[in-house]
């Protein structure tokens, strides 16, 4: 479903680093004569929104394609049609690998605006993000303070605990020392998803209940890990995950000086259950969009799913986007 | 320190595995005609408790060495002296390595109370261990129901949770697929620690503030990752970690039938930071020890730490312990 532009002429990031020719590949929804709602993604995701985000993005949906035209792109360092790490390196004619630059998230930002322009889009109706999805629409927003009139961070952060990067540097390190990206993935998945809803779906039920104990899978959590690292191996590259999950590390946006308020409005979703990027991140930029002055309000919703709830089906979380909108 | 009691007729295990000869490593303290405090130590502990846990046992200290004979020995499947699958199997003359049998925490009972028997000791004035070390006095004092007079069993559990276990299988995926015991370690030091643990001692603070962003270690706390994965490469044996980490999952003491109360009093401890075997773990203990009318105490102590409070100067719980025993 998704379309690819190509940037012969490439883009120039925040290092001095040029990349060309950039690809970006991207998808749309509804009609481009309604206001345009964009769409950034997490760290795993691709340009095909309505699939991967089907709860929130559709027909009648709270971000409704018969009403809004719908834009969402792989980002920059992904591995599902725009330009990373798994494209080929036109100097060598190999994959770049571990010789692409390292980019910010700044740098994303460049790269949807460049696919903004070249649909002759120069101003958002909304821009809407969940987790890395969500730094980057708040980077966007503070950088070009009239481009996006309405933000949606939904669990998002500005800053990663020394907890999150512990966690990224795991994952980085299973992948660099040990080619060991299923490992990266079911960390990374524990981190997702809460206690509680991997008690609510597995509690201690063993796959088959009487059987000999051994090493490997035998409680039903086991073997859904095992399936997790499995479908992950199959459709991710694990350059994209180095580089992506450093960008994450090292964003923090209200550390740069001269940050002020953009005309945007904005509206920050956390869940009382997310110990990924659980309430305190949210509150943490809500006090800082406050604290020179632009208008934000923040909701923390109720929700068992963790950090996975910005893609589930969750009410309350629903009406907010939607009234928003 | 620590001396070795070799069984040269070995022991029997709950599966049936006979292992013979069984060596255990053992260290004592203080004076045989005090009253005696037997210490189990953690997954990746040893003998020599005065070492590891000087903060609550020694001369004056919670567990007075000057009053009691404390006895701690290095658990069944360690690696400190004790038989395990780093251990020569007499039968190939190689060591065990997976062919170790697999076995329980009542089985790593049984392997301390062979010990007190060879030193002539009968009855316990108290029995203490901290996670996994509390795991097997909770096992003891079940099924032994006259051998302990007092149980300090300090953020331990009696039911892993579908979480604790999914941490758990990540970690042996990574040893038997990987051969990354470091990702293992790495990780489960995440657990042990807490959030404000880590922003305290590490916050996002970068070894080198100004340099370059690399898709190593750049901040603290990756430097400290990669260190204590260092010297646990150095000091353990995947084979040990991945036996320890399974028998925990599989232990649930009160799923079993006809569970009574043994004579024994309990002082369970939690530490409100602890996030892997947190107060709620600690609240099962105390109900399902009160469901059989055993006598029980529950206190939960406010520590920044994580679970890794048991090893460190928290008055209260020293406290706690030095007036219940």
């Amino acid at each position: 479903m998704a379309e690819t532009l190509t940037l012969d002429e490439g883009l120039t990031f925040e290092s001095g680093a040029h990349v060309a020719p950039l690809e970006i590949a991207y998808a749309t929804y509804g009609s481009p004569s309604d206001p345009v709602v964009y769409i950034s993604h997490a760290l795993t995701g691709d340009a095909d929104a309505a699939d991967w985000w089907g709860t929130l993005i559709g027909p009648g949906k709270p971000i409704d394609t018969d009403r809004f035209f719908v834009v969402c792109a792989n980002i920059l360092g992904g591995c599902k049609g725009t330009t990373g790490p798994s494209s080929t390196n036109p100097a060598t004619g190999e994959r770049y690998g571990l010789d692409f630059p390292l980019f910010t998230i700044r740098d994303m930002v460049t790269v949807h605006r460049a696919l903004l322009r070249a649909l002759g889009v120069s101003k958002l109706h909304a821009a809407v993000g969940g987790s890395l999805g969500g730094m980057q629409i708040l980077q966007w927003s503070l950088d070009h303070p009239d481009e996006i009139e309405r933000a949606v961070l939904v669990c998002a952060t500005a800053r990663l605990s020394a907890q999150n990067i512990a966690f990224s540097k795991v994952a980085r390190h299973a992948i660099l020392t040990h080619d060991a990206m299923d490992v990266a993935r079911m960390m990374a998945h524990i981190t997702y998803v809460s206690d509680e809803s991997l008690r609510r779906k597995f509690d201690r039920e063993r796959k088959v209940p009487d059987a000999t104990m051994t090493l490997t899978s035998d409680f039903q959590v086991e073997h859904y890990l095992d399936y997790q690292a499995k479908i992950f191996l199959e459709r991710f590259d694990p350059h994209s995950y180095l580089y992506l999950s450093r960008v994450m590390d090292y964003y923090e946006p209200f550390a740069e000086e001269g940050v002020t308020a953009p005309a945007t409005r904005f509206l920050l979703v956390s869940f009382d259950s997310d110990w990924r990027f659980g309430t305190e991140h949210s509150e943490y930029i809500a006090a800082q969009l406050s604290a020179i002055e632009a208008d934000v309000v923040h909701h923390e919703v109720v929700s068992p799913w963790g950090h996975d709830s910005f893609l589930m089906d969750v009410p309350e979380y629903h009406a907010l986007v939607r009234d928003f909108l």
